[in-house]
């Protein structure tokens, strides 16, 4: 461990992240903890306590309960303990919120509603814009069966979004429910309540077509729902081998969304027929739009949308998906909706792997990244946030002490301020520095000026503007410079500041 | 990945966090968050820039610098990935910043001054309060070769931790330095600047025996740094060999402490003899305690003091260390010092591990926990910050719609409000939920009151204070009751919180 000399010997590591990871930095870290403490706000406010889990958890305990039934061999990173236990790195909020809950039940409230906010890690293949670890939002409530606690987690989601900083209008909320969908499976004939092991196969098939229809459109639903479907590569799927008439009605659900939610809640409860289940799940529906529209929330918020699919498979009643409607220019350039950003639903299984007893629960997981990534894409990241520091250049490097004092003043009156600690002999390099720390204004003083009792500031706001074109010759021609004395530094600093 | 009746063959995994991790509740999450916040506050206005790196690395760009000697063995959590690259959690916050300042040296300001904060991991062995994931916050300078640096990083420390809610008198930072070790170790004659690699052996025993002073007493270190001391259980640890006489300036070393700064600098002086590296040192701890002094930073909250060896074996230069000085009682009741929070120093050769160039770097890592700990511990974790919801209570199941109205209400007017959530039947179970919650007050309105336009307000906070100890009758028959009008609601709750 002694630091001397040990180096010279080894081949040199490559400084990069592991492949599908990646570093953030500066004003992207504290722009999105503002993000996100916007959020846990109206969380909090909403009775939600805050939990933070461990990022690593049993194998055991986390379960294999990835959400996306398209990526069955979705991984996790794992690893043997001393001790003999398989441990990883959490792929979501949901799977120790379930352990949370079996582990510490008899000390939490019943019903218990938490929020969660960090990172997650999947073992996946990376791509562009795909990351192995990203961030994640949740709030959940468990111990709820009420379909009230469904509607809150939706009105809270349309909350956190415009406290995030997405406007009304930006962004809606499409509602659907599984309860409906196993209705129009048995109205369909693949699902039998006396036998619910019957047409497993069939529905399993009927769910991962249902799935991919954002991917294939109608046309390979369809096909898939009948005798099968060959892509372009050739390559065939065989299908659940629905009947046209069945798959009909499977088809119908899907494209169920009518003039308004009376209409849409008509025709699902026609596609039900005499299905209970489905039954119950268009009653949940119409509670939620109920709830929703008492607190203000209307239609054009939140919708009932049978096309929202996603996730329909892994979750057990109302499901809720929020997108954003705006657009944005893709990788090639061409204009699309930016989309979801987050998503959720009520899922009353996950307890029971651990205690054999079935605990309702309902949640949203809003993606951060995402999320930041919309908010940068309407400009609205970076708004009203401080930006780089006062820098205090060293003319002098005797006189440390009087630069740090210049800075410790600024900051009392609460501009951010700094001390260039560089070397200081090219006064170009430290002028390059404050350039580069987007520093809105230099503070120089030299033994002439010291000995005179002044400062000259420096105002590099204009400079920035003018932007890489200009030389440095131009630049320090520039006529913003002042002389100001000593003891007005703060005044004048903050005076060039607002004159902005 | 259907949820219908996939669990009841398995065996039920166990619901605990793996051995050495653990979780963070409610308002320990929001407190720590505040925390971090207010030191994040205090480095931003210094000019510090937020960086979060990714929590795993490639065990290669990670290295195995683990700063504490003591645990030669201490490991960390390591898997080998799909494409057989070795990854790994990091276990500081300081081995990625290398990474980032290796890989990103072209596009970050020089010097770069950062700081971070998140969670670590350690493959150790778990103990009482001591976790495999724990949090630190750090703050550093990199590309910054003066001692100015260093005194700017012990000057904001000093900030943070006053920021943090630790009060001037009940903090200490000890300052020490590396270099005017190593010209002990030449007046001592185990070093030879002609010839550093002579006395390597001797110089690693001298560390390790001076960094076990804390453990061992001044005894068992001279001990050590003759011919070898025997411990309790009867094993031998062989010594550096020094004679009397050179073991004797390496522990007037560490005993140079003396009245004040002054003192202490000149017996430095003394002990370092003809060594221009001690005096360099000296020179250089005279130049941060002069810095300091010029920020108003005394000693009675900064001082040098050569007894801080923790970390001298792993820095290059100046070394400090933040101690709290109260004291608290320990888990067998005795009261005892609270101790280190903080510590850091300079370190010159990490980023070179990448491009075989020497990068001047220096900064301070906060142990996060501890910290939080010190705060709770002082009872000031938790002042000042909003407690439990007021919770709607709910008497009729078909008026969801009235309770969520008065929840949202209560919420625009900035008070933190939720609807009961379980089933409603018993409402006994209403108040023990609100109860659990820490309610300051529950609302009820049931058909008749409803009829009446009014609701019931029940202030909880006296009941919170009879406690435990209290049946449900004497709660329930407490005065502490009152009807208003349902237009009044929201200034009734008010008056009720604030005449607390």
């Amino acid at each position: 461990m002694d630091g001397e000399g040990k180096v010279k010997a080894a081949r040199r590591p490559r400084a990069e992240t592991p492949r599908g990871f990646r570093d953030y930095f500066g004003a992207e870290v504290s722009e999105r903890s503002a993000m996100l403490d916007a959020i846990a706000a109206v969380y909090h406010a909403h009775g939600f306590d805050p939990l933070e889990t461990s990022a690593v958890e049993t194998v055991e305990a986390l379960g294999k309960f990835l959400p996306d039934v398209d990526r069955p061999n979705a991984g996790v990173f794992a690893w043997q303990d001393e001790g003999g236990d398989w441990l990883a790195l959490r792929y979501d909020l949901t799977a120790p919120l379930a352990r949370v809950v079996a582990q510490f039940r008899a000390d939490l409230p019943q019903p218990y509603r938490r929020y969660a906010m960090g990172p997650v890690w999947r073992n996946e293949k990376p791509g562009p814009g795909r990351f192995r670890q990203f961030w994640q939002c949740d709030a959940d409530t468990v111990g709820a069966a009420s379909v009230a606690a469904d509607a809150e987690i939706v009105a809270m989601l349309a909350e956190a979004l415009e406290a995030a900083g997405i406007a009304r209008g930006d962004y809606r909320l499409r509602i659907n429910n599984r309860k409906v969908l196993n209705g129009v499976m048995e109205a369909a004939g693949v699902l039998d309540p006396a036998d619910p092991a019957r047409f497993a196969a069939e529905r399993g098939v009927v769910l991962r077509a249902i799935d991919k229809l954002d991917r294939l459109g109608e046309e390979g639903v369809r096909a898939l729902l009948g005798a099968g479907r060959r892509d372009e590569s050739g390559d065939f799927t065989p299908g659940a081998g629905l009947s046209g008439d069945q798959a009909a009605i499977v088809m119908g659900f899907l494209a169920a969304k009518g003039s308004d939610g009376a209409v849409t809640l008509a025709r699902l409860a026609g596609l039900v027929g005499s299905s209970s289940t489905g039954a119950e799940g268009v009653a949940e529906l119409a509670e939620i739009a109920a709830l929703l529209g008492a607190r203000g929330i209307g239609e054009d918020r939140a919708e009932i949308d049978p096309s929202v699919v996603r996730g329909l498979g892994y979750y057990t009643g109302p499901v809720c998906e929020a997108e954003l409607t705006f657009e944005v220019l893709d990788e090639k350039g061409r204009p699309r909706q930016f989309g979801s950003v987050a998503g959720g639903g009520r899922y009353d299984d996950l307890v029971r792997r651990f205690t054999g007893q079935s605990v309702p629960a309902t949640g949203v997981s809003i993606g951060v990244d995402r999320l930041y990534a919309a908010l940068a894409a309407k400009g609205r990241a970076g708004q009203g946030r401080a930006g780089g520091p006062v820098v205090v250049t060293v003319m002098d490097r005797d006189r440390m002490a009087d630069y740090f004092a210049m800075a410790a003043e600024l900051r009392a009156a609460g501009i951010r301020a700094e001390v260039y600690l560089g070397n200081p002999r090219n006064f170009g390099n430290q002028l390059r520095y404050a350039d580069r720390r987007a520093a809105p204004v230099a503070v120089i003083q030299g033994s002439d000026e010291a000995a005179r009792g002044v400062v000259t500031l420096k105002d590099l706001v204009l400079g920035a503007r003018i932007a890489e074109g200009a030389s440095l010759e131009e630049w320090k021609a520039r006529p913003a410079q002042q002389e100001v004395g000593r003891a007005g530094l703060v005044a004048a600093v903050r005076a060039m500041l607002s004159g902005r």
